[in-house]
């Protein structure tokens, strides 16, 4: 195995790392595959490390794929969930953040529905920062897993047309692929109502569309992002029923994409809106790919954050 | 040890199990028990084997016995609980499946609230379903436990006069109970206030009473079921003290019952209601030895879905 | 390694200690420092051993040191918060006592809003009972871990001069504290508002004064106690202004004190009301070496009341 050069302590975006980092992550990623494959599910590389799960906001999917990610490396997991703790309740995020470091914990995940808050405790604490999504700004782990799996799917990502259809302004999924695509040469098309793309979306380099078909047609992927009734509280748009007309990617919209065009979903999908229920199904998409390659990308990040000194260790777990 | 032929891929109710499949976990529960009377109390048989527990309806004892049965073998436990989860958001229970089982889940426990979800769950995954109790469906393995503890009890079940009292409309416990034990040979009654008797239950083979007297002279065991308040929207009888006065189970009413009757309740006991409070902690109460056999039957449970090619190994783990 | 004696079945609260059994757990806890500074934070110890804890009032850091505790031992640890639990629905604490023990649970760790539940739990079980804080009565692993970064700090207890200001009638940790330091022989004063002084304090061998002044000159050590307005349904203090002016610790009253004076906190800090942010961050500030003397000193109860019958091993897990 080639020697794995490191030096980030934390992931807090794609924004912040090189190509070359990116890369490393998505190689570290395909050594870490096959043991989700085995029958002992198990090596001991994290053994004796502590590892805090913090998630602000509620998640099942994200908080289940770290979680197992950490288990499968031998890690000591400690979670804690919503309202129940007092980094929310009266403690400023500093004292939380150095309380945590004072009990030994090597990584921290963490969620929050403030955009900033793992860039802010990174600056209190020497234990490596996981951003497992913050606000409307980034999902760096979500957007590495769907890199991963363009590339297993699609080979070099370097040209490749990637189209994000949906309500990009509320999307940190979108916000992470659009840097971390960019960095490693794709093609990106972003495509919704004009009052769900950010205002200054072209200065990152991509091109926008509120014309579904101008998405589609060339893609070599598309990435569906959820309509997030939960965060709108403004009307973005007039009705879910108009919406499913002009955006939705169904069999129809499909005679027009590429024959080996792959649609993806960071999940949970609401069928029948963005998504038809067969499509979401059929032969192209890979969806439930994107979510089992999400544990071997969380265990790589893990895995170098941790900056353990011992080599690689894939065997079994003695 | 003799080879152990199992070929159940999920463990959804004791209606689906044949006779002998069901003392195969019986027999397996009982070499599990000393396990727990060890000072390290662990064996590596599920090592690197994920666990998913789902309980969407409130539980202390029962998520707490399969955690620990869990993990005295070995396995690695996810916890998922309340309506914190998207299961009851708003996604699907296709998609959930399909997404716990994109994560290389081996088994998953789920209690849910309403009947017939881990049936529905069992289509659409790979992994192992273990039933958990469903609405008012089943709750297997608080049938198995019961039955195990009959069987140290009173030995051999063919021919054992088995009385359940109290709300058997709304007992997934005693439905359980009456498929497992009817298959084994035992005689059954029900007893209860007529508007807590299901209507066709007499064609389930099970004699039906609602004088207490009748129940309880002769019978080996009583099984108490609580009265659930909190699941009862109608006014199913008068008041608790006409329920106490008719149905409870006390030192008065035992003196016509056998001198060796055993008591048993799956918990909790509403103490006073259905039970007299010195009956609950007498001579003829098992209801400890009821929570205590539940880690076994659940470690046997999951031993056998598992799959696990691997001998079954009681060996320390090293 | 010296041998250790130690007979005590529960960690109820200090009141109940000799001095003697105080010493062995901080000496104790002394050994278990330096694991958690390790690469790999864990040793054999307790493999195999359940630990359940129960934390029926919101805490984050509490549960985490205790969470990671169990985990650097190999312990396993089954986690029950809030009001989700039948606990505090519907079943009696005699109940749901036998049932933990029925479970064969090692060990439980308790945290709850009544004073004495813990020792109602210890009547009832053969597990060993931690009381995590209960009500107002004691906290007595947070005392335990004060003691101990005390005398890291300043060596013997005996004679020491420390000094405990803000709200003591709600403070379990004073109690705690007070029974603790002064069978070791330290000098104690208390110091606040007199609606926040317990009214027999004084009987307790401690000095009391509202002038805080009075409190800081000679003092070795100042324990700031939270105002917990969580807790105040009554007015206690007019205004957290009028609070601040006159028992807040900062640089100016802190020129009267010792010139190695420790400032002490059990947190979460109310920054800028009974402490000032420079002075909690500042050079006498020892708040994060007590997070962190946490985690040894939860090792060491932990290991004291397993009986383990094993040698002390500190040897790394194999």
């Amino acid at each position: 195995m080639k020697k794995i050069r490191w030096k980030q302590k934390h992931l807090l975006g794609l924004k912040d790392l090189t190509a070359n980092e990116i890369v490393t992550i998505l190689d570290t990623a395909k050594s870490f595959v096959e043991i989700s494959e085995r029958a002992i599910k198990k090596v001991p590389t994290l053994r004796g490390k502590t590892v805090c799960n913090f998630f602000f906001e509620p998640s099942t999917r994200t908080r289940a794929s770290f979680e197992i990610a950490e288990k499968r490396l031998s890690a000591d997991s400690l979670n804690f969930a919503g309202s129940s703790s007092s980094l929310v309740k009266g403690e400023s995020i500093k004292d939380a953040a150095r309380n945590i470091e004072a009990l030994k914990v090597d990584m921290i995940v963490i969620r929050h529905s403030s955009s900033g808050v793992p860039h802010q405790l990174s600056h209190y604490v020497n234990a490596g920062i996981i951003n497992a999504g913050d606000g409307i700004n980034e999902h760096p782990t979500q957007a590495l897993l769907d890199m991963f799996t363009l590339r297993e799917k699609k080979g070099d990502l370097k040209g490749l047309k990637v189209s994000f259809i949906g309500d990009i302004l509320h999307s940190r999924v979108a916000r992470s692929n659009i840097w971390g695509l960019t960095k490693l040469g794709a093609d990106i098309t972003i495509c919704g109502p004009r009052t769900l793309i950010p205002r200054d979306v072209d200065k990152l380099g991509v091109r926008v569309t509120n014309n579904l078909m101008e998405a589609i047609e060339g893609a070599d992927a598309l990435n569906l992002l959820r309509i997030q009734f939960e965060r709108q509280s403004e009307i973005f748009f007039p009705s879910i029923r108009e919406y499913r007309q002009t955006f939705q990617v169904n069999k129809d919209v499909l005679k027009k994409a590429k024959k080996d065009v792959i649609i993806m979903h960071p999940g949970p999908i609401n069928r029948d809106v963005e998504l038809a229920n067969d499509v979401a199904d059929g032969k192209h998409s890979v969806i439930l790919d994107q979510v089992t390659n999400g544990i071997a990308v969380r265990m790589a990040v893990l895995y170098l954050l941790s900056g353990t000194k011992q080599q690689l260790s894939l065997e079994e777990s003695e």
